[in-house]
Protein backbone atom coordinates (compact mmCIF):
# COMPACT_ATOMS: atom_id res chain seq x y z
CA UNK A 1 0.00 0.00 0.00
CA UNK A 2 2.53 2.30 0.78
CA UNK A 3 4.50 2.10 -1.93
CA UNK A 4 2.09 4.52 -4.52
CA UNK A 5 4.09 7.31 -4.10
CA UNK A 6 7.01 5.45 -4.16
CA UNK A 7 9.39 7.27 -7.11
CA UNK A 8 9.80 6.45 -10.58
CA UNK A 9 13.44 5.28 -11.26
CA UNK A 10 14.95 6.98 -15.05
CA UNK A 11 18.16 6.06 -16.10
CA UNK A 12 20.21 6.99 -19.00
CA UNK A 13 24.08 7.06 -20.17
CA UNK A 14 24.08 10.80 -19.67
CA UNK A 15 21.92 13.52 -20.00
CA UNK A 16 19.67 12.49 -23.29
CA UNK A 17 17.08 10.55 -21.11
CA UNK A 18 16.14 14.10 -19.40
CA UNK A 19 13.95 14.35 -22.20
CA UNK A 20 11.72 10.81 -21.01
CA UNK A 21 11.97 12.57 -17.29
CA UNK A 22 10.05 15.65 -18.65
CA UNK A 23 7.71 13.53 -20.51
CA UNK A 24 7.01 11.46 -17.47
CA UNK A 25 6.47 14.73 -15.42
CA UNK A 26 4.55 16.59 -18.37
CA UNK A 27 2.12 13.13 -18.10
CA UNK A 28 2.14 12.01 -14.57
CA UNK A 29 2.96 15.24 -12.33
CA UNK A 30 1.59 12.88 -9.11
CA UNK A 31 4.51 11.00 -9.86
CA UNK A 32 7.81 11.12 -8.15
CA UNK A 33 10.93 10.90 -10.41
CA UNK A 34 14.87 9.68 -9.45
CA UNK A 35 16.94 10.41 -12.68
CA UNK A 36 20.36 8.51 -12.59
CA UNK A 37 22.61 9.44 -15.68
CA UNK A 38 25.79 7.46 -16.21
CA UNK A 39 27.99 10.24 -16.84
CA UNK A 40 31.38 9.09 -16.19
CA UNK A 41 30.61 5.95 -18.47
CA UNK A 42 28.64 7.76 -21.51
CA UNK A 43 28.67 6.78 -24.38
CA UNK A 44 26.99 3.51 -23.96
CA UNK A 45 26.61 3.14 -27.94
CA UNK A 46 30.39 1.96 -28.48
CA UNK A 47 30.57 -0.86 -25.70
CA UNK A 48 29.64 -4.25 -25.31
CA UNK A 49 25.96 -6.05 -24.54
CA UNK A 50 27.95 -7.75 -21.42
CA UNK A 51 29.35 -4.18 -20.16
CA UNK A 52 25.82 -2.57 -20.61
CA UNK A 53 24.24 -5.18 -18.80
CA UNK A 54 26.63 -4.84 -16.37
CA UNK A 55 26.45 -0.98 -16.10
CA UNK A 56 22.25 -1.51 -15.84
CA UNK A 57 22.54 -3.78 -13.33
CA UNK A 58 24.87 -1.68 -10.92
CA UNK A 59 22.10 1.33 -11.35
CA UNK A 60 19.24 -0.41 -10.95
CA UNK A 61 20.77 -1.45 -7.70
CA UNK A 62 21.35 1.76 -7.17
CA UNK A 63 17.71 3.28 -8.20
CA UNK A 64 16.53 0.41 -5.40
CA UNK A 65 18.07 1.65 -2.33
CA UNK A 66 15.92 5.36 -3.71
CA UNK A 67 13.13 2.98 -3.22
CA UNK A 68 12.00 3.11 -6.79
CA UNK A 69 8.66 1.81 -7.43
CA UNK A 70 8.89 0.85 -11.25
CA UNK A 71 12.54 1.82 -13.41
CA UNK A 72 12.33 3.16 -16.91
CA UNK A 73 15.66 2.40 -19.56
CA UNK A 74 15.96 6.13 -20.91
CA UNK A 75 18.61 4.85 -23.62
CA UNK A 76 18.33 3.17 -27.05
CA UNK A 77 21.51 1.02 -26.11
CA UNK A 78 20.47 0.27 -22.71
CA UNK A 79 17.24 -0.70 -23.66
CA UNK A 80 18.15 -2.61 -26.90
CA UNK A 81 20.57 -4.64 -24.23
CA UNK A 82 19.68 -5.22 -21.06
CA UNK A 83 15.76 -4.61 -20.67
CA UNK A 84 15.07 -8.37 -20.53
CA UNK A 85 17.84 -9.07 -18.43
CA UNK A 86 17.38 -6.76 -16.09
CA UNK A 87 13.27 -7.73 -16.47
CA UNK A 88 13.83 -11.09 -15.22
CA UNK A 89 15.81 -10.08 -12.35
CA UNK A 90 13.87 -7.12 -10.70
CA UNK A 91 10.47 -7.63 -8.52
CA UNK A 92 9.73 -4.40 -9.89
CA UNK A 93 8.29 -3.55 -13.83
CA UNK A 94 10.74 -1.96 -15.98
CA UNK A 95 10.08 -0.44 -19.28
CA UNK A 96 12.45 0.66 -21.72
CA UNK A 97 12.20 3.52 -24.71
CA UNK A 98 12.62 1.09 -27.54
CA UNK A 99 9.75 -0.76 -27.75
CA UNK A 100 6.92 2.08 -27.39
CA UNK A 101 8.51 4.10 -29.75
CA UNK A 102 8.63 0.98 -32.41
CA UNK A 103 5.28 0.14 -31.36
CA UNK A 104 3.54 3.50 -32.00
CA UNK A 105 5.72 3.57 -35.51
CA UNK A 106 4.15 0.46 -36.32
CA UNK A 107 0.84 1.36 -35.41
CA UNK A 108 1.09 4.94 -37.67
CA UNK A 109 2.41 3.52 -40.74
CA UNK A 110 0.16 3.33 -43.60
CA UNK A 111 2.70 2.53 -46.69
CA UNK A 112 4.80 0.59 -44.74
CA UNK A 113 7.89 2.39 -44.68
CA UNK A 114 9.82 3.92 -41.21
CA UNK A 115 12.83 6.21 -40.77
CA UNK A 116 14.64 5.92 -37.99
CA UNK A 117 17.56 8.52 -37.13
CA UNK A 118 19.89 7.82 -33.85
CA UNK A 119 23.67 7.95 -33.34
CA UNK A 120 26.04 5.66 -34.68
CA UNK A 121 25.72 3.29 -32.46
CA UNK A 122 21.85 2.82 -32.69
CA UNK A 123 21.93 2.72 -36.25
CA UNK A 124 24.87 0.12 -37.09
CA UNK A 125 23.18 -2.17 -34.13
CA UNK A 126 19.65 -1.84 -36.33
CA UNK A 127 17.70 -2.58 -32.94
CA UNK A 128 14.93 -0.58 -34.19
CA UNK A 129 14.63 -2.34 -37.37
CA UNK A 130 14.86 -6.07 -36.00
CA UNK A 131 12.15 -5.10 -33.03
CA UNK A 132 9.86 -3.43 -36.10
CA UNK A 133 10.28 -6.35 -38.63
CA UNK A 134 10.35 -8.70 -35.77
CA UNK A 135 6.77 -7.85 -35.49
CA UNK A 136 5.88 -6.72 -38.98
CA UNK A 137 8.42 -8.52 -41.19
CA UNK A 138 6.83 -6.34 -44.15
CA UNK A 139 7.84 -2.89 -43.13
CA UNK A 140 11.26 -1.68 -44.59
CA UNK A 141 13.09 0.60 -41.99
CA UNK A 142 15.71 2.82 -43.30
CA UNK A 143 18.06 4.07 -40.65
CA UNK A 144 20.53 7.14 -40.84
CA UNK A 145 23.09 7.91 -38.47
CA UNK A 146 23.34 11.88 -37.13
CA UNK A 147 26.25 12.23 -35.32
CA UNK A 148 26.57 15.96 -34.71
CA UNK A 149 22.96 16.16 -33.33
CA UNK A 150 23.89 15.13 -29.80
CA UNK A 151 26.86 17.43 -29.66
CA UNK A 152 24.82 20.18 -31.12
CA UNK A 153 22.00 19.68 -28.92
CA UNK A 154 24.67 19.76 -25.64
CA UNK A 155 26.14 23.08 -27.14
CA UNK A 156 22.38 23.95 -26.51
CA UNK A 157 22.10 24.70 -30.21
CA UNK A 158 18.47 23.78 -30.61
CA UNK A 159 17.36 26.51 -32.81
CA UNK A 160 20.08 27.73 -34.87
CA UNK A 161 21.06 28.18 -38.71
CA UNK A 162 23.84 25.81 -38.29
CA UNK A 163 22.00 23.12 -37.21
CA UNK A 164 18.90 23.63 -39.63
CA UNK A 165 22.35 23.05 -42.32
CA UNK A 166 23.47 20.18 -40.85
CA UNK A 167 20.31 18.57 -40.33
CA UNK A 168 19.29 18.76 -44.02
CA UNK A 169 22.28 17.50 -45.03
CA UNK A 170 21.49 14.44 -42.62
CA UNK A 171 18.41 14.16 -43.75
CA UNK A 172 18.80 14.77 -47.38
CA UNK A 173 18.40 11.28 -48.89
CA UNK A 174 16.05 9.86 -45.94
CA UNK A 175 13.98 12.68 -47.53
CA UNK A 176 13.61 10.49 -50.62
CA UNK A 177 12.91 7.60 -49.34
CA UNK A 178 8.95 8.07 -49.28
CA UNK A 179 8.86 6.90 -45.56
CA UNK A 180 5.89 8.33 -43.27
CA UNK A 181 6.89 7.81 -39.93
CA UNK A 182 10.28 8.84 -38.85
CA UNK A 183 11.05 7.61 -35.34
CA UNK A 184 13.35 10.36 -33.36
CA UNK A 185 15.71 7.24 -32.23
CA UNK A 186 18.09 9.45 -29.84
CA UNK A 187 16.70 10.64 -26.66
CA UNK A 188 18.64 14.16 -27.19
CA UNK A 189 16.62 14.17 -30.58
CA UNK A 190 12.84 15.41 -29.56
CA UNK A 191 14.54 18.53 -28.64
CA UNK A 192 15.21 19.05 -32.59
CA UNK A 193 11.62 17.97 -33.54
CA UNK A 194 11.04 20.87 -34.96
CA UNK A 195 14.47 21.28 -36.97
CA UNK A 196 13.90 18.11 -38.23
CA UNK A 197 9.77 18.55 -39.07
CA UNK A 198 10.41 21.35 -41.12
CA UNK A 199 13.07 19.32 -43.30
CA UNK A 200 10.83 16.36 -43.55
CA UNK A 201 7.62 18.27 -44.16
CA UNK A 202 3.77 17.53 -42.75
CA UNK A 203 3.77 14.05 -44.42
CA UNK A 204 5.89 12.58 -42.52
CA UNK A 205 4.94 11.72 -38.38
CA UNK A 206 7.43 11.88 -35.88
CA UNK A 207 7.25 8.87 -33.60
CA UNK A 208 9.15 10.66 -30.09
CA UNK A 209 9.88 7.60 -27.87
CA UNK A 210 10.11 9.68 -25.43
CA UNK A 211 6.79 10.92 -25.22
CA UNK A 212 5.28 6.77 -26.09
CA UNK A 213 7.21 5.95 -22.83
CA UNK A 214 5.77 7.85 -20.51
CA UNK A 215 2.29 6.96 -22.11
CA UNK A 216 3.15 3.08 -21.93
CA UNK A 217 4.77 4.12 -18.24
CA UNK A 218 1.48 5.82 -17.26
CA UNK A 219 -0.56 2.74 -18.46
CA UNK A 220 1.56 0.48 -16.83
CA UNK A 221 1.16 2.03 -13.51
CA UNK A 222 -2.69 1.99 -13.80
CA UNK A 223 -2.51 -2.22 -14.68
CA UNK A 224 -0.35 -2.86 -11.56
CA UNK A 225 -2.70 -0.38 -9.48
CA UNK A 226 0.55 1.79 -8.49
CA UNK A 227 0.06 5.54 -9.53
CA UNK A 228 1.06 7.68 -6.96
CA UNK A 229 -2.16 9.51 -5.18
CA UNK A 230 -3.60 12.51 -6.70
CA UNK A 231 -2.78 14.99 -4.21
CA UNK A 232 0.47 13.79 -3.99
CA UNK A 233 3.36 15.97 -4.21
CA UNK A 234 5.87 14.72 -6.50
CA UNK A 235 9.70 15.43 -6.07
CA UNK A 236 12.57 15.11 -8.78
CA UNK A 237 16.07 14.16 -7.95
CA UNK A 238 18.76 13.35 -9.75
CA UNK A 239 22.13 11.48 -9.60
CA UNK A 240 25.24 11.82 -11.74
CA UNK A 241 28.53 9.71 -11.90
CA UNK A 242 30.57 12.37 -13.12
CA UNK A 243 30.49 16.42 -13.89
CA UNK A 244 27.26 17.39 -12.05
CA UNK A 245 27.51 21.11 -13.03
CA UNK A 246 27.62 20.57 -16.43
CA UNK A 247 24.50 17.85 -16.09
CA UNK A 248 22.85 21.01 -14.10
CA UNK A 249 23.41 23.61 -17.19
CA UNK A 250 21.70 20.98 -19.68
CA UNK A 251 18.76 19.89 -17.08
CA UNK A 252 18.24 23.18 -16.48
CA UNK A 253 18.07 24.66 -19.99
CA UNK A 254 15.65 21.65 -20.62
CA UNK A 255 13.41 21.00 -17.53
CA UNK A 256 10.38 23.17 -16.80
CA UNK A 257 12.14 23.78 -13.21
CA UNK A 258 15.35 24.49 -11.44
CA UNK A 259 16.96 21.19 -10.95
CA UNK A 260 18.39 22.16 -7.95
CA UNK A 261 18.75 18.32 -6.33
CA UNK A 262 22.22 17.06 -8.49
CA UNK A 263 24.20 14.39 -6.33
CA UNK A 264 27.21 12.84 -7.92
CA UNK A 265 27.92 9.29 -6.70
CA UNK A 266 30.19 6.39 -7.58
CA UNK A 267 27.90 3.99 -9.44
CA UNK A 268 30.66 1.27 -9.30
CA UNK A 269 29.82 0.88 -5.88
CA UNK A 270 26.43 -0.54 -6.48
CA UNK B 1 71.51 -3.54 -30.58
CA UNK B 2 68.82 -5.68 -31.71
CA UNK B 3 65.92 -3.13 -30.93
CA UNK B 4 66.87 -0.19 -33.03
CA UNK B 5 64.19 -1.18 -35.70
CA UNK B 6 61.78 -1.94 -33.15
CA UNK B 7 58.55 0.17 -33.40
CA UNK B 8 57.34 3.12 -31.76
CA UNK B 9 54.12 2.39 -29.80
CA UNK B 10 51.72 5.20 -29.63
CA UNK B 11 48.19 5.25 -28.23
CA UNK B 12 45.25 7.48 -27.65
CA UNK B 13 41.73 7.33 -26.69
CA UNK B 14 40.68 6.87 -30.09
CA UNK B 15 41.66 8.45 -33.87
CA UNK B 16 42.56 11.59 -32.50
CA UNK B 17 45.98 10.23 -32.10
CA UNK B 18 46.39 9.73 -35.30
CA UNK B 19 47.45 13.27 -35.94
CA UNK B 20 50.24 12.57 -33.76
CA UNK B 21 51.44 9.08 -35.47
CA UNK B 22 51.45 10.71 -39.26
CA UNK B 23 53.57 14.14 -37.64
CA UNK B 24 56.35 10.72 -36.44
CA UNK B 25 55.65 9.14 -39.71
CA UNK B 26 56.87 12.19 -41.54
CA UNK B 27 59.27 13.53 -39.25
CA UNK B 28 61.05 9.83 -39.05
CA UNK B 29 60.37 7.60 -42.05
CA UNK B 30 62.75 5.01 -40.84
CA UNK B 31 60.58 4.31 -37.74
CA UNK B 32 57.99 1.71 -37.25
CA UNK B 33 54.98 2.36 -35.77
CA UNK B 34 52.16 0.44 -33.48
CA UNK B 35 49.23 2.81 -32.61
CA UNK B 36 46.78 1.25 -30.09
CA UNK B 37 43.51 3.50 -30.54
CA UNK B 38 41.10 2.64 -27.24
CA UNK B 39 37.93 3.46 -29.23
CA UNK B 40 35.68 1.42 -26.87
CA UNK B 41 36.60 3.45 -23.94
CA UNK B 42 36.54 6.64 -25.80
CA UNK B 43 36.52 9.86 -24.35
CA UNK B 44 38.78 9.89 -21.74
CA UNK B 45 38.53 13.30 -21.03
CA UNK B 46 35.45 12.97 -18.01
CA UNK B 47 37.00 9.89 -16.52
CA UNK B 48 39.36 9.89 -13.00
CA UNK B 49 42.45 10.41 -12.74
CA UNK B 50 42.65 6.42 -11.51
CA UNK B 51 40.79 4.88 -14.50
CA UNK B 52 42.77 6.68 -16.83
CA UNK B 53 45.92 5.46 -14.85
CA UNK B 54 44.80 1.68 -15.00
CA UNK B 55 43.56 2.17 -18.42
CA UNK B 56 47.36 3.71 -19.76
CA UNK B 57 49.28 0.62 -17.89
CA UNK B 58 47.01 -1.52 -19.81
CA UNK B 59 47.36 0.33 -22.77
CA UNK B 60 51.04 -0.08 -22.45
CA UNK B 61 51.18 -3.74 -21.32
CA UNK B 62 49.63 -4.50 -25.00
CA UNK B 63 52.42 -2.19 -26.82
CA UNK B 64 55.41 -4.20 -24.89
CA UNK B 65 53.71 -7.37 -26.39
CA UNK B 66 54.59 -5.60 -30.00
CA UNK B 67 58.33 -5.34 -28.72
CA UNK B 68 58.11 -1.38 -28.89
CA UNK B 69 61.11 0.58 -27.93
CA UNK B 70 59.52 3.75 -26.30
CA UNK B 71 56.26 4.60 -26.22
CA UNK B 72 53.87 8.13 -27.11
CA UNK B 73 50.89 8.94 -25.05
CA UNK B 74 49.23 10.49 -27.94
CA UNK B 75 46.19 11.86 -25.46
CA UNK B 76 46.21 15.14 -23.71
CA UNK B 77 44.27 13.75 -21.04
CA UNK B 78 46.38 10.38 -20.36
CA UNK B 79 49.65 12.71 -20.49
CA UNK B 80 48.50 14.69 -17.64
CA UNK B 81 47.64 11.90 -15.65
CA UNK B 82 49.48 8.89 -16.35
CA UNK B 83 52.58 10.07 -17.59
CA UNK B 84 54.42 10.12 -14.34
CA UNK B 85 53.55 6.74 -13.38
CA UNK B 86 54.38 4.54 -16.25
CA UNK B 87 57.19 6.39 -17.16
CA UNK B 88 58.51 5.15 -13.77
CA UNK B 89 57.02 1.95 -14.40
CA UNK B 90 58.53 0.63 -17.78
CA UNK B 91 62.49 0.35 -19.02
CA UNK B 92 61.87 2.63 -21.68
CA UNK B 93 61.00 5.91 -22.86
CA UNK B 94 57.88 7.14 -22.60
CA UNK B 95 56.88 11.25 -23.52
CA UNK B 96 53.29 12.62 -23.58
CA UNK B 97 51.92 15.63 -25.69
CA UNK B 98 51.45 18.19 -23.02
CA UNK B 99 55.35 18.95 -22.12
CA UNK B 100 56.06 19.16 -25.92
CA UNK B 101 53.77 21.91 -27.03
CA UNK B 102 53.37 23.52 -23.71
CA UNK B 103 57.49 24.57 -23.48
CA UNK B 104 57.06 25.58 -27.60
CA UNK B 105 54.34 28.05 -26.32
CA UNK B 106 56.51 28.84 -23.58
CA UNK B 107 60.02 29.84 -25.84
CA UNK B 108 57.80 31.04 -28.49
CA UNK B 109 55.38 33.99 -26.65
CA UNK B 110 56.45 37.43 -26.60
CA UNK B 111 53.28 38.91 -24.27
CA UNK B 112 53.36 36.25 -21.81
CA UNK B 113 49.68 36.10 -23.08
CA UNK B 114 49.17 31.93 -24.13
CA UNK B 115 46.00 30.49 -25.80
CA UNK B 116 44.32 26.87 -25.06
CA UNK B 117 41.64 25.25 -27.25
CA UNK B 118 40.94 21.56 -26.25
CA UNK B 119 37.80 19.61 -25.22
CA UNK B 120 35.77 20.78 -21.94
CA UNK B 121 37.74 17.99 -20.11
CA UNK B 122 41.39 19.21 -21.26
CA UNK B 123 40.07 22.80 -20.41
CA UNK B 124 38.27 22.13 -17.00
CA UNK B 125 41.36 20.40 -15.74
CA UNK B 126 43.97 23.28 -16.71
CA UNK B 127 46.58 20.75 -17.47
CA UNK B 128 48.28 23.06 -20.07
CA UNK B 129 47.94 25.83 -17.39
CA UNK B 130 49.31 24.21 -14.83
CA UNK B 131 52.08 23.11 -16.56
CA UNK B 132 53.02 26.24 -17.86
CA UNK B 133 52.88 28.45 -14.68
CA UNK B 134 55.14 25.72 -13.22
CA UNK B 135 57.50 27.00 -15.51
CA UNK B 136 56.69 30.38 -15.48
CA UNK B 137 54.01 31.76 -13.58
CA UNK B 138 53.97 35.23 -15.49
CA UNK B 139 52.44 33.46 -17.78
CA UNK B 140 48.90 34.09 -18.51
CA UNK B 141 46.98 30.95 -19.89
CA UNK B 142 43.38 31.81 -21.77
CA UNK B 143 41.85 28.47 -22.19
CA UNK B 144 38.54 27.96 -24.16
CA UNK B 145 36.87 24.76 -24.83
CA UNK B 146 35.53 23.51 -28.36
CA UNK B 147 32.87 20.75 -27.56
CA UNK B 148 32.23 20.52 -31.46
CA UNK B 149 35.54 20.49 -32.86
CA UNK B 150 36.16 17.31 -32.44
CA UNK B 151 32.51 15.66 -33.61
CA UNK B 152 32.86 17.85 -36.71
CA UNK B 153 36.09 16.25 -37.69
CA UNK B 154 35.24 13.07 -37.20
CA UNK B 155 32.59 13.48 -39.96
CA UNK B 156 35.11 14.90 -42.26
CA UNK B 157 34.39 18.49 -42.33
CA UNK B 158 37.54 19.78 -42.44
CA UNK B 159 36.70 22.42 -44.87
CA UNK B 160 33.37 23.66 -44.62
CA UNK B 161 31.32 26.73 -43.89
CA UNK B 162 29.70 25.23 -40.90
CA UNK B 163 32.61 24.28 -38.87
CA UNK B 164 33.87 27.72 -40.47
CA UNK B 165 31.19 29.37 -38.58
CA UNK B 166 31.56 26.92 -35.64
CA UNK B 167 35.45 28.28 -35.60
CA UNK B 168 33.94 32.00 -35.83
CA UNK B 169 31.71 31.34 -32.67
CA UNK B 170 34.35 29.89 -30.33
CA UNK B 171 37.40 31.55 -30.88
CA UNK B 172 35.41 35.55 -30.64
CA UNK B 173 36.68 35.64 -27.02
CA UNK B 174 40.10 34.81 -27.43
CA UNK B 175 40.83 36.69 -30.41
CA UNK B 176 40.31 39.95 -27.73
CA UNK B 177 42.20 38.52 -25.28
CA UNK B 178 45.41 39.69 -26.64
CA UNK B 179 47.02 36.49 -27.18
CA UNK B 180 50.68 35.94 -29.61
CA UNK B 181 50.67 31.64 -29.21
CA UNK B 182 47.62 29.56 -29.24
CA UNK B 183 48.42 26.24 -28.67
CA UNK B 184 46.00 23.52 -30.15
CA UNK B 185 45.34 21.61 -27.09
CA UNK B 186 43.42 18.47 -28.50
CA UNK B 187 44.98 15.89 -31.04
CA UNK B 188 42.04 16.20 -33.39
CA UNK B 189 42.51 19.96 -33.78
CA UNK B 190 45.48 20.09 -36.27
CA UNK B 191 43.71 19.19 -38.65
CA UNK B 192 41.27 22.11 -38.14
CA UNK B 193 44.72 24.56 -38.53
CA UNK B 194 43.89 26.30 -41.54
CA UNK B 195 40.67 27.33 -39.96
CA UNK B 196 41.91 28.58 -37.01
CA UNK B 197 44.67 30.19 -38.23
CA UNK B 198 42.76 32.13 -40.85
CA UNK B 199 40.64 33.31 -37.76
CA UNK B 200 43.23 34.60 -35.32
CA UNK B 201 45.48 36.12 -37.77
CA UNK B 202 49.08 36.06 -38.65
CA UNK B 203 50.22 37.68 -35.63
CA UNK B 204 48.98 34.40 -33.34
CA UNK B 205 51.56 31.35 -33.83
CA UNK B 206 49.51 28.27 -33.83
CA UNK B 207 51.29 25.53 -31.77
CA UNK B 208 50.62 22.16 -32.75
CA UNK B 209 51.49 19.84 -29.86
CA UNK B 210 51.85 16.46 -32.62
CA UNK B 211 54.17 17.99 -34.15
CA UNK B 212 56.28 18.81 -31.25
CA UNK B 213 56.13 15.77 -29.81
CA UNK B 214 57.55 14.48 -32.78
CA UNK B 215 60.26 16.44 -32.60
CA UNK B 216 60.77 15.49 -28.80
CA UNK B 217 60.80 12.08 -30.10
CA UNK B 218 63.44 12.38 -32.75
CA UNK B 219 65.79 14.06 -30.40
CA UNK B 220 65.12 11.41 -27.50
CA UNK B 221 65.82 8.43 -30.02
CA UNK B 222 68.93 10.18 -31.14
CA UNK B 223 69.88 10.76 -27.27
CA UNK B 224 69.44 7.38 -25.88
CA UNK B 225 70.90 5.97 -29.56
CA UNK B 226 67.98 3.85 -30.33
CA UNK B 227 67.48 5.65 -34.00
CA UNK B 228 66.37 3.20 -36.69
CA UNK B 229 69.07 2.47 -39.30
CA UNK B 230 68.36 4.91 -42.45
CA UNK B 231 67.52 1.82 -44.77
CA UNK B 232 64.71 0.23 -42.54
CA UNK B 233 61.73 -0.76 -43.75
CA UNK B 234 59.12 0.77 -41.74
CA UNK B 235 56.10 -0.91 -41.33
CA UNK B 236 52.72 0.60 -39.24
CA UNK B 237 50.16 -1.76 -38.13
CA UNK B 238 47.16 -0.18 -35.71
CA UNK B 239 45.07 -1.75 -33.36
CA UNK B 240 41.79 -0.68 -31.67
CA UNK B 241 39.30 -1.60 -28.91
CA UNK B 242 36.51 -1.05 -31.02
CA UNK B 243 34.53 -0.63 -34.23
CA UNK B 244 37.52 -0.71 -36.72
CA UNK B 245 35.45 0.25 -39.58
CA UNK B 246 34.97 3.44 -38.57
CA UNK B 247 38.57 3.95 -37.42
CA UNK B 248 39.65 2.67 -40.85
CA UNK B 249 37.77 5.05 -42.81
CA UNK B 250 39.33 8.06 -40.57
CA UNK B 251 42.61 6.91 -40.77
CA UNK B 252 42.45 6.72 -44.48
CA UNK B 253 41.42 10.43 -44.85
CA UNK B 254 44.32 11.47 -42.73
CA UNK B 255 46.94 9.22 -43.33
CA UNK B 256 49.26 9.79 -46.57
CA UNK B 257 48.85 5.80 -46.65
CA UNK B 258 45.98 3.62 -46.89
CA UNK B 259 46.02 1.82 -42.96
CA UNK B 260 44.93 -1.87 -43.93
CA UNK B 261 46.97 -3.29 -41.20
CA UNK B 262 44.18 -2.83 -38.52
CA UNK B 263 43.05 -4.78 -35.52
CA UNK B 264 40.40 -5.11 -32.96
CA UNK B 265 41.63 -6.58 -29.53
CA UNK B 266 40.37 -7.08 -26.39
CA UNK B 267 42.16 -4.53 -23.78
CA UNK B 268 41.06 -5.41 -20.96
CA UNK B 269 42.80 -8.92 -20.83
CA UNK B 270 46.31 -7.21 -20.84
Amino acid sequence: MENFNAPIGVFDSGVGGLTVAREIIRQLPQESVVYFGDTARVPYGSKSKDTIIRYSRQICRFLLTKKVKAIVIACNTASAFALDTVEKELDIPVIGVVKPGAKTAIETTKNKRIGIIGTEGTIKSELYTKFIQGIDPEIEVIGKACPLFCPLVEEGMLHDPVTDEIASRYLKDLKKENIDSLILGCTHYPLLRSTVGKIMGPDVNLVNPAYETAVSLGKLLQEQGICAEKNHESTYRFYVSDAEEKFKAFANSIMPFEADSIEQINIEEY
